[in-house]
């Protein structure tokens, strides 16, 4: 795996110089919704979708290559019992991703995107962030590089989302130490997990939170002690994306604690990124507002995997076909409003 | 045009013997979800979805034929100054349809979903309600029996629209004298009409209020009285379907009034219609609580053209993929949660 940043450091500053949007794609794009034959603005949020995608793709949108990404990781933290599932499930769901079996698979299809799914050192769990940090400098950056090479400058658009028993604690641990707040606040079910499970979940965010509390002012630190490969790779895959304008799509809890690190180290990071949807999770509306994004979707899912992600990709392809394909008021003869 | 129902009674007696949806089929898709590779609901609404098209297509979910219905008509109400676009619209509009540069035509492809677009007497606009009667008797069923003979029954689905310059304002004043309330309540900016539009739309329901209240009692009656032809052949398409077993998915606002009466005639009348959206018109979000229904999306549309409806398909496509393609825990050879 390539070093792609060479220390916390190195991309600590990566994370501070983020290129600024399109602002001339994106007024073209605005320009020619008011022409189209429908009152201004009555798409809603499919016009501001179309504005996004030019924006942050820097020309007339295009979803000729959709890529979603899939990481997993696996997390110490499973040994304190935070979860409905054996660890083992995260092996196991990426042999039935591999298969074809899994919802993404079915999602992936039916938004016409291409699955990609990037198991990362699943046989290394990270460590319990109870007794000590989940992962070493070393090893957190292995993981943001691994994130950056999945990202492929040529797509149109990437969905990030993950699978990893345990992620949900480590989601919320970093949510935690990075807005505030305990378990108590950031904790929910997430697989399903009963009463004990939760209290243990709590107990153990509370328990990383006070071990790890020294790191408080670094958010890439907080990454490496409280969150997981499958995070810190999706940071990567956000990080690399912003660079190469491509615009993503974030899936739900995991996912957006996962980017929550690039947001604190510059303002606007995250405005090339789009919330699918908020989830069952109970603290996702929470996150999302922390971050001051807007979800597209309020399904009450609660699988990861970046099935919601995936969900949004056939609304986007709806808002791009009628800003290609409408007429405009002139073209049809239609009486505009001033007229 | 057949009169389906020879009279208002004849109508009102069909509205209020409805097929209740079938449980077993319901069941037994709600039984394979379980077995699925993902944590028990955890697939959300989708799975809510899955079960709701088994119930009321009697069958394991199918989604090969999907209908987009948009009924167009015109409503002497706009000489009270309602809308921001002159009546010409509507027929222009449906022109625009026909050569394929509206919304819905772009939405209706991206949908894999076959769009018919039925004007209603456009040379007609209906009576000023603040005058009389918007239609009558005859008038009305004509335009019901036009909506009934819309739904092929060999479709899998319908998707209910429409197209009608001032028909928030006959909706709006549906919605009123079915539920309580007055113009203030009721009234929103529709295609974006200024604050004295506004006013005017306000003072039109109430007027419309004031002079058909006698009619009070009966919600057919006061859909001829202050509805539109387009908002009858809705309401003719919701029943038509019920009874031929189609799954409904509900525009906006308009189509939202449009099947209430339904719901008042007979309880649970509109158990087999999706709302797919909560629109930008200021009372859709009242209407849909009052009718017990929970809109799939909430994207700011106030485009009408069922172009709501038919961004509902891919999210139900998904769904549905979901449900046919995942494998089983014990295919996947993945853990379930008890083991």
């Amino acid at each position: 795996m390539p070093q792609v940043f060479p220390s916390l450091s190195a991309l600590r500053t990566a994370c501070r110089d983020l290129p600024a949007g399109d602002a001339a794609a994106a007024a073209a794009v605005a320009a020619r919704q008011a022409e189209l034959t429908k009152p201004p603005g009555s798409l809603g949020r499919l016009e501001d979708l179309i504005a996004w995608l030019a924006r942050w793709q820097g020309h007339l949108p295009r979803l000729d290559r959709v890529d979603i990404l899939v990481f997993a990781g696996n997390h110490g933290v499973t040994q304190q019992g935070v979860s409905a599932y054996p660890a083992a499930v995260t092996a196991q769901m990426v042999q039935n991703f591999a298969a074809g079996g899994a919802a993404i698979n079915q999602l992936a299809r039916s938004a016409g995107a291409t699955l990609r799914v990037i198991p990362l050192a699943l046989d290394q769990p990270t460590a319990d962030f109870t007794q000590g940090p989940a992962m070493d400098e070393a090893a957190f950056l292995a993981a943001v590089a691994a994130g950056v090479a999945a990202v492929d400058p040529a797509a149109d658009l990437v969905c990030l989302g993950e699978m990893g028993i345990g992620n949900t604690t480590a989601a919320a641990a970093l949510a935690a130490a990075l807005f505030g707040g305990d378990g108590a606040r950031w904790a929910g079910r997430g697989t399903g997990v009963d009463d004990a499970g939760l209290a243990n979940k709590r107990a153990a965010i509370d328990a990383g939170l006070a071990r790890h509390a020294a790191r408080g002012a670094d958010p890439l630190a907080l990454a490496a002690a409280l969150g997981g490969r499958e995070l810190a790779a999706i940071l990567g895959a956000a990080l690399a994306a912003r660079r190469a304008r491509v615009p993503v799509v974030l899936d739900g809890f995991v996912a957006t604690a996962a980017v929550a690190p690039l947001a604190q180290l510059f303002p606007g990071a995250l405005d090339h990124a789009l919330a699918a949807h908020v989830s069952a999770e109970a603290a996702h509306r929470a996150l999302l507002a922390a971050l001051d994004l807007a979800p597209l979707l309020d399904l009450g899912l609660r699988l990861g995997e970046a099935s919601g992600a995936a969900l949004a990709v056939p609304l986007l392809r709806a808002a791009l076909a009628c800003h290609t394909g409408m007429a405009t008021f002139a073209e049809a003869g239609v009486a505009d409003k001033e007229h």
